[in-house]
């Protein structure tokens, strides 16, 4: 399946862009830590580290690239607010970034959302749209927005500025891990690894970038494998945030970049987000653990490596976690 | 209450000496981060940080003051073991620095201790000396230890090494937040507590220390108001790491150099420990939340200061939170 010769020109952001997108986001996100947990490595013989964007404002790595596109705008565009279509995280990022600026946001959610992640749209002010689960129906629903309000659409992943933002994370990591040699990365639509693609390889092409995703929601493998974009068949996997095809701009860069993509099984996913809780101490969203269980599923992959998983969220729905 | 010119003539440890523990202990421990939580403090109007130690080896601080002891020993002394007697985390820290410097250690545990921290020593490759749950009867059982082994007692906070070593997390508190006004630690034997005030004091005075306890164990409050140690009058706060009266070696730091002990409800601290898992999405134990309980609890003393607490550990014996 390798592809060679990755024509760079050809993709919609470049190690530039995410160093200004660094500047620009700086006083809005927290650098949040890289933490070693020894005891999740040990029985396989790797060093295990953590980039812990559970703990980004909103818990989730999205307050990145939605405060990069949202400062991106000009006044103008600003003033017409913002809308997006988002099952959760890149939702609430959003509301958060558009009321730091002091503009409106539309934000368009499936009805079957996340409690919290409806919740966390609310508590910034924000009434969601709710529309049917389907993707049709989000971007219907979206596009009827921008038609009546002028707003701009800030999409979750498939946008210059998002990606961006979220590549960000990869500069972080090579300054606090400069000896990391592979990194982690779940994928659902792909903004993610995309722009930790583009930072990594841009810096240090010989940093292994691994992206991981539930078997029952592996379009991305499947596309990795078919030279196009591939379809996700299924939407019921536990990492609610990975169930998302890649798109037009974050597949490119993915086809030509990524080293490997891994699939996880949703008992490792359980498993790896339970070892987060009882060894590393924090609490992790389904998506969040996806790296992990990478690791421990794909373990003969991994012996004697320094490994960084990112750990992308932290907002789990969950009642016996928060009583 | 108040007292003028302490006597840093008098104290068992020095900045030079924390220093130092800081060089002994840098490959044997984990430079845990500082992370703002910005939403448990917006209501009070300050600024709220939290150094994890919940993130150390061993999910706890102990690592620290126990590594510079077992390290500070002299080949001789080391080849005789060393010996303790801990309700807990001290426990399990001293097991891993003994392993780490190849030594036996003896660990003298009340039958009554959390099953995680039993569990936790026995992981270490040690099996607890049980006694019954009383400090007489620790203190006996460990006098019988060395006493037939000839192994160096390592006290989990009367040590003036174990002292210098918790104080490493003050130096690096003031390098990670060079801007904190206000640091607040809890307190049980005095240990953390005295190595902080040590540090902060000798570098930066400005700064505030307060010391929060349990109401339930409200020793130290107690020997500040009197001048004298104070014995705590009951055993049942949920906070198990604070059941314990400060020591000869830590009173006098704490009577001359603390700015001020807050006394906080079993109530505060069961809900801090929750809005850590909603809204830092950390697992902290008891002891570890007792900070925060005292931000929300006397919360008109905080306003628009900028706070860094200690969470000193993550060893939580809760099925709900592990499963």
């Amino acid at each position: 399946m390798h592809r060679t010769f990755p024509d760079w020109t050809t993709f919609c952001t470049s190690l530039p862009q995410i160093q200004a997108a660094e500047t620009r986001i700086r006083s809005l996100i927290i650098e949040t830590p890289t933490i070693p947990f020894a005891a999740l490595g040990d029985d396989i013989g790797c060093s295990l580290a953590f980039k812990c964007e559970n703990f980004q404002h909103g818990f989730a790595f999205k307050a990145r690239g939605a405060c990069n596109a949202v400062f991106s705008l000009t006044d103008a565009e600003a003033a017409r607010g913002v809308v997006t279509h988002s099952s959760g995280n890149h939702a609430a990022a959003l509301a958060r970034a558009a009321k730091l600026r002091g503009i409106l946001a539309h934000i368009v959610m499936p009805e079957n959302s996340a409690r919290i992640k409806l919740a966390a749209v609310r508590s910034l002010g924000v009434e969601p749209v709710l529309c049917k689960s389907t993707p049709a129906a989000r971007e219907a629903m979206a596009q009827d927005v921008m038609r009546t309000t002028g707003a701009t659409l800030i999409h979750p992943f498939n946008d210059a500025r998002v990606i961006a933002g979220q590549g960000t994370i990869a500069l972080e990591i090579l300054r606090q891990c400069p000896d990391v040699e592979t990194i982690i990365v779940p994928v659902g639509g792909g903004g993610l690894l995309a722009g930790t693609l583009i930072a990594v390889k841009s810096l240090k092409p010989s940093v292994r970038i691994i992206a991981a995703e539930p078997e029952w929601a592996d379009d991305a493998f499947r596309s990795l494998q078919s030279g196009q974009i591939e379809s996700v068949l299924r939407t019921d996997s536990i990492a609610d945030g990975l169930r998302t095809p890649l798109g037009s701009l974050t597949f490119p860069i993915i086809h030509q970049l990524v080293d490997e993509i891994l699939c996880v099984s949703e008992a490792a996913i359980n498993e790896a987000m339970q070892q987060l809780g009882t060894h590393a101490k924090m609490i992790v969203e389904p998506s969040g653990a996806v790296p992990l269980a990478a690791v421990r599923q794909h373990r003969d992959r991994f012996a004697n490596q320094r490994i960084v998983c990112v750990v992308s969220g932290g907002n789990r729905d969950d009642p016996t976690l928060t009583v």
